[in-house]
């Protein structure tokens, strides 16, 4: 009887662009998850761990924090994209369209949009727009991903002609904000959120050393991961990972974004809601028992039409691994600094 | 002042066959014991991830993992019966017999049915059925388990003849389904469940290789036994295993049969509901840093008497340590390729 | 442009008697953050697990575990105090004013009651008087602690003269049990609490060996602390302890705490709730991979005033790190016993 049930992944010579694909394992969001983000990332923003700040401001109630909403969608692409991912590589145009929270069910669906062999014709790189969908149909996500997967065979060859998409350097601010509600400044109590600065106190060019570092255990990043409903290989297979490259699991590159946020705190207190990523880029591996340093850059700030209540910080953030950030480790020549593990540069709001 | 509050938990020589207890600690299962667990195990079924998925088919809200309620009420009689266990043996007879959800409330109680000196004479094994009761007093769950014990003193004679009790190789098909409520087979979305096989798609003796490899970290398994509330010493105290024959932790048995269960989702997607288990054995014992994986064969099928909405297949799930199952290691001479950690032999309900 | 929104927390210096601090992110409370607790503690305690259990006996429904209240009362005030800490040193004077409930919401608010310098002149002691509030106004908890904090520069001068406030060896028995409401002493059901012993049945002097150990991972105390949204570089950041006196991270004192506390489960099932810490010392810090172990002596009993439900029993729990406590490990000389970690004098209730 032939094994015709289980799946080992699509390889690169498996896509075509234009390929469209519904992914399974719809889920609800719950507190539980939320409490396991929480303790796994250590996240700090006022709205997201408070109810009553919440609703001071005009939520319903704390919504669910923007990256485990990005990961739980991202995580159901997985099986049917990149299980034999070599690793996770760049974002872009990702934005959050609607809040999420406690008991909202999540799904998603992709489509492949790009897709590029690499020189060493081992491996090749598919570009896929993802989507994440609340019950009720309406959109609460959408980002475009590219990621480094395995050939089946180095030898064949690949028919499709590369096609890598073209995708815009930053998002408009018209494109942010749906995600955030019209808020209540009056009720942002600056004494709960952590910090004093909103809006009008950062500036462009202004530098921001978020100066914690914060350990990731592998126990934690398996666990980042397993939460995530994320399968891939190189996070969760450390005897497979033994005969790769690396020669052990690389840490969820979701999960390096979630922790750099986090750390981003101390000094970003009141940018509280993460609008979209314009690019984000895994420049570097992060392991199990590394540290991870950040620092911030402000790139643009923006107002959003028609809403006096918040602003966008266009903002870049650069995570290290076991290196602190005091003197802004960045690019270096044609690369980066060795010790540079993920350039991230997003729109975060934060009051006006 | 004698010390006669606390327990140093029961020894072989301190059971006796007949013997009924009703074990400590109710617990109220949260979504939060449920949102753990998924960041433990990683399982991907549909049915238990989402509200709106299982309220289409017919539940009113998705239901708590068959194996979490399993683990919890198996955590309950661990105070009283295996905190001396050098290992868990086996099961049989396992019943799962009402749906369980988030908000209910767990207790436990068993009887030694069987005793067993072993050959060495410094360990003992029991047999003990245990039920776990619904806070309305309706069982959710019973099953019968074998456990090695240490004896108290090797030299000790053990007073009661030896007593294994006869239990079916398998259970019946009219003992299935009671947790499983009526289903909508049209609410049943292949397309998001994770796989398009259905009841009639599978073939006695079909084969399945799950490939998936997941590796458990200590940190892990020591979280598994503390959600369970299961105090074995032999997976809390590293200190005192260093002193025992592995001379480490082992993980938790029941830990290692919800990870092979979430490896099976690849291959056995919508086999979404585990009604229970005919026999499991712990072949071997698994380690912090190991990697599980895992296959499966069809040993029989079976309709459910007056239930046209789901079937049941009757499957063995193999599953081994550091070793990849492409191959089906299996049993080997007298016992098992050494690589086998894991043979559960159960029936789980899929939609036909 | 200078970087002036971050912080690197306070170091000795910055500090002032009387200087009174609210401390930011207001925390809500949920099922998940008491199931994530209870998997990284392990507590058995039935009030705190079963909403039925606890509903039996007159609470709405399960109480959250003190200690978590505390971790996360605790928690708040280290960005503010003890980003820099060395260690926490000890506690005084905590008492438990009301229960707190899964939904509700805490802040934390302190004053700083004393300054010490050490003999070293590179660190300082801060004496701190915490409370935490509910969403209503109401207080949770207060508690001192003292907390061994770095300098900025060994050679300065602290100008502040040195003051060590005077704290109460004990609490009076009418400063216990605000938060625990009247309880239904025929509802409590010994035969699913844990264990048979109330009041009545513990003496003065009496000693008890808890006997199991537990052995706590570095990914669950970075876990711990992160759930507490505790800061303090000495639990999370692995890259800078390395260059510190211990070369390691230390484990999350309070998480010390809760895990002695649950060890005690085994002698004392029925102290359901910590309703005061007298004195509490950290006598040595423990690491990730060892083993905590647990004994208890009971220094007193007390009735509280108009009360026929509960009694207090003052107790005193030593927590040792890789050696068990069969022997009752204690002081030794002008010290401790070599292996004590913790030193715990506090009052909990159980039903008369």
């Amino acid at each position: 009887v032939p094994d015709s049930k289980s799946s080992t992944g699509k390889y690169f010579e498996d896509f075509r662009v234009g390929h469209a694909i519904k992914h399974a394992t719809p889920r609800t969001i719950t507190t539980g998850d939320v409490a396991l983000h929480a303790g796994l990332v250590g996240a700090r923003f006022a709205v997201q761990s408070s109810d009553t700040f919440a609703g001071a401001i005009g939520y319903p109630r704390a919504p669910v924090d923007d990256l485990l909403v990005f990961h739980i969608v991202f995580g159901k692409s997985v099986p049917d994209l990149s299980v034999n991912a070599v690793a996770d590589l760049g974002y872009a145009s990702c934005r959050f369209l609607s809040p999420v929270y406690p008991g909202d069910t999540l799904t998603a669906a992709s489509e492949i949009i790009g897709l590029r062999e690499t020189s060493s014709r081992k491996t090749g790189i598919i570009y896929v727009r993802t989507i994440g969908l609340k019950q009720d149909g309406g959109s609460v996500l959408d980002f475009v991903r590219w990621t480094m997967v395995q050939k089946r065979d180095e030898r064949s060859l690949v028919l499709a002609a590369d096609k890598v998409p073209v995708l815009p350097e930053v998002l408009e601010p018209n494109a942010l904000g749906r995600a955030c509600p019209p808020l209540d400044r009056a009720g942002y109590d600056l004494s709960l959120s952590g910090g004093p600065h909103r809006f009008d106190d950062y500036e462009v060019g202004e530098r921001i050393d978020h100066r914690d570092g914060t350990t990731v255990e592998t126990a934690e990043q398996q666990m980042a991961a397993r939460l995530y409903q994320n399968t891939a290989r190189v996070h969760l297979d450390a005897f497979s990972t033994r005969a790769q490259r690396f020669g052990r699991q690389l840490v969820h590159g979701g999960h390096v974004i979630s922790l750099a946020r986090a750390l981003s705190f101390n000094g970003l207190a009141n940018a509280f809601h993460l609008a979209a990523v314009n690019r984000g880029r895994h420049v570097a591996p992060l392991f199990g028992g590394d540290t991870l340093f950040a620092w911030s850059e402000v790139l643009g700030k923006a107002e959003l039409p028609g809403r006096r209540d918040v602003g966008a910080l266009r903002l870049r953030t650069i995570a290290t691994s076991n290196r602190p950030c005091a003197d802004f480790p960045d690019r270096q020549g044609d690369g980066y600094d060795p010790a540079v593990v993920l350039d991230l540069d997003y729109w975060a709001l934060i009051p006006r």
